[in-house]
């Protein structure tokens, strides 16, 4: 069969499959993700083994440590994962929750309730648990998922996939929930963003050339999630203490993820108080530093940022600093070189507080706390399908009704317009 | 200068306004809607010679009497326009509500609140309306706005934008809030199609092509507005005076909207009551019926309908009729055909009622009613951009809430993770 037809079965399955699923009960979707957590734990021998090809392959590819560990399964990791599922059963169904209701004076009964998306597009790279919380997230808010995952994990996901379908189809899931594509080529990627007829939205996670690349060509709607350009900015009245250690969490605790900090704009103020010992401290944590022409002058190893510089995710241990005149400043900055992501001031000011608030524009604006908080466990929704950086459906930190839509019932008694 | 670079300067002007109209108080809207629905009746004569020479253009380019209709403008309409921006000033305002905040362990506060999307972008055809009630809609919930309007009311839009821009910034509007492209080409759409930098949606309003194109080609978010193959399906229990009374409602009482029925299911144990009369009333009012091998042997002029029948909408005095064995049958035609809009059934049967409200997939699932309701207004909104037909972001009838996001405001101590 040509691919095209391949993943369009796959499609028209998992279409077929979200209208029984849509209609299942929440003890039946919490059972099988019991059932599918018990058979990865049991299973682990076959994950390991899968992903010990995938990691052989990755060293014959060169790939580097960060993407290697990432790729890396273990006991705990898996133990993890299927802790996962089980977290996911736990948590409250937000299918069939009634979101208002209103009578008209014609007589007509409206209700709005909550149903699923129907069936949900997952483009992603390395990491194999994302597979897992794709499907258990996907199956308890009762969408059926069209899985592709990176060729670097193929192995691993292929593994997880064989177990979890094989779980859940005889916990009586309806089978079709749980689509994956095999084939890593670029074009299946290109195939599965012209799916409209099937799928309902496309959620990319991965790198910022992945997420590019969905959003340019998919004509089926599409969530973006994960670029992160964050900034910390201190403000002339900031506790200098509180500042310092928001700044170094932010930037080093895991320079790899979306809510890390890639800038720090410091008010000239409080620049000569504050700066030099911000500096070392990070150059201690080996953070390479990158300023303006004021910033500059606080150290003689710091690299002049470029105009570049402003607008890009690092995902290392780089940051960018600038020194700025007015809040106003920080502000018209964060505004033309931010991805919306999470900001945060630090002040002891009400106003500049409250302003700083209310003009960022971002999913997550923070005062005095770092930008790290951004993440679907850190807001206690217990789970997490990705970060959405873009204002329509969902914004921030995406939960299982991020993975729902609305419907409207409306009973009448022979109303004609 | 060139085209891209006048449509890009646009944008780029409604996004530097969009900063400021966001924070704008709900008052400062308000009288703005209430001097502009002013404006409009008191330059009503500058409109309606700018009508006049659209008029005499689309006579010359033989355009249908229906779209001449939809484009013509008189006293009446402009002043219906007027108060449509007076209604809206009336509204409640969606900007800043809070949507629920909570506290973390670890002491941080977390607000949820709406905001505007931004920046919106709309292209749409004929009806000069939609210009004036895009402009107060968008001001209304803090966005500004991109218009882009069809060819054939270019000098109606020009003469509307002027009044309505003139009396919004003397108003004290931030300018750049209602922008134009005056420009009527193809090239401009396609253009607009790709301002991801600047729009943060696009909604497309007009015929099935439009929207097939900005579908195919944005690389904004869209939402999708407006095709509906909507369906009533007569049950063996129905009330069939009640059901020939809504069918007729459905199918002729404005056959041109997205809300009208295109295609009518019957059960088989009441075709022999139910159709004969029903297919009489339908010929009297100038319909004409296509219907499946069963229906046509209730009357000799019926025309067969074939496979593409069932997935057209005809937006006029078309109606296709399908017999079925099953409401299960009539399900599941409804789900294969449907363009997810609005489904009707007339049934006295409390289980096929239920049955039909979960397992039809669409955005209103009416019981004993008319589908000519789905309608802003008719639900109370008191305002509508359009009716959405995918399930991502706003499903269904769209009032002010559709045109906003979210944005967490997270208030802390010094937390670090």
């Amino acid at each position: 069969m040509e691919l095209k037809d391949q993943i369009e079965e796959k499609a028209q399955r998992a279409t077929f499959a979200a209208k029984k699923l849509a209609t299942l009960s929440v003890n039946s979707k919490n059972y099988a993700l019991l059932v599918m957590a018990d058979a990865l734990e049991e299973h682990m021998e076959k994950i390991l083994s899968a992903n010990d090809q995938d990691l052989a392959n990755g060293v014959v590819k060169k790939l580097g440590k960060p993407l290697l560990d990432r790729l890396m399964l273990d006991t705990i990791r898996i133990k993890a994962m299927a802790e996962g599922l089980r977290q996911t059963a736990s948590l409250p169904d937000p299918i069939g929750e009634g979101l208002g209701s209103f009578c008209r004076p014609n007589g007509l009964e409206i209700q709005k309730v909550r149903v699923p998306l129907g069936v949900i597009g997952i483009i992603y790279e390395a990491r194999p648990n994302v597979t897992v919380d794709a499907i258990g997230l996907c199956l308890k808010s009762g969408n059926t998922v069209l899985l592709r995952g990176g060729s670097e994990a193929i192995k691993s996901n292929m593994a997880i996939v064989d177990i979890l379908t094989a779980a859940a189809y005889d916990a009586g899931i309806p089978v079709g929930s749980i689509e994956f594509i095999e084939n890593t080529e670029h074009e299946a990627v290109n195939m599965m963003l012209k799916l409209n007829k099937y799928l309902d939205v496309i959620i990319p996670r991965g790198g910022a050339g992945l997420i590019r690349t969905v959003v340019e060509n998919s004509t089926v709607p599409v969530i973006e999630t994960g670029t992160g350009v964050c900034h910390t900015y201190i403000d002339e009245s900031a506790d200098l203490k509180m500042a310092s250690e928001i700044a170094l969490n932010a930037k080093v605790s895991r320079p790899a993820v979306c809510n890390s900090m890639e800038t720090l704009l410091v008010h000239e103020k409080i620049a000569d108080s504050f700066l030099p010992e911000m500096i070392t401290a990070l150059t201690a944590e080996r953070v390479e530093v990158r300023g303006c022409e004021k910033t500059m002058k606080y150290n003689e190893s710091i690299i002049r940022a470029t105009e570049e510089d402003w607008s890009t995710e690092y995902g290392d241990l780089i940051l960018s600093i600038k020194v700025v005149a007015t809040i106003d400043e920080a502000i018209e900055h964060i505004n033309q070189y931010n991805t919306k992501h999470s900001e945060a001031i630090i002040t002891k000011d009400y106003n500049n507080a409250r302003k700083f608030q209310k003009q960022v524009d971002a999913a997550a604006v923070y005062v005095n706390a770092s930008t790290r908080f951004t993440d679907g466990f850190e807001f206690g929704f217990g789970a997490e399908i990705g970060i959405s950086t873009q204002k329509l459906h969902a914004r921030g930190p995406m939960g299982l009704e991020a993975l729902t839509s609305i419907k409207y019932l409306i009973c009448g008694d022979g109303q004609i317009r």
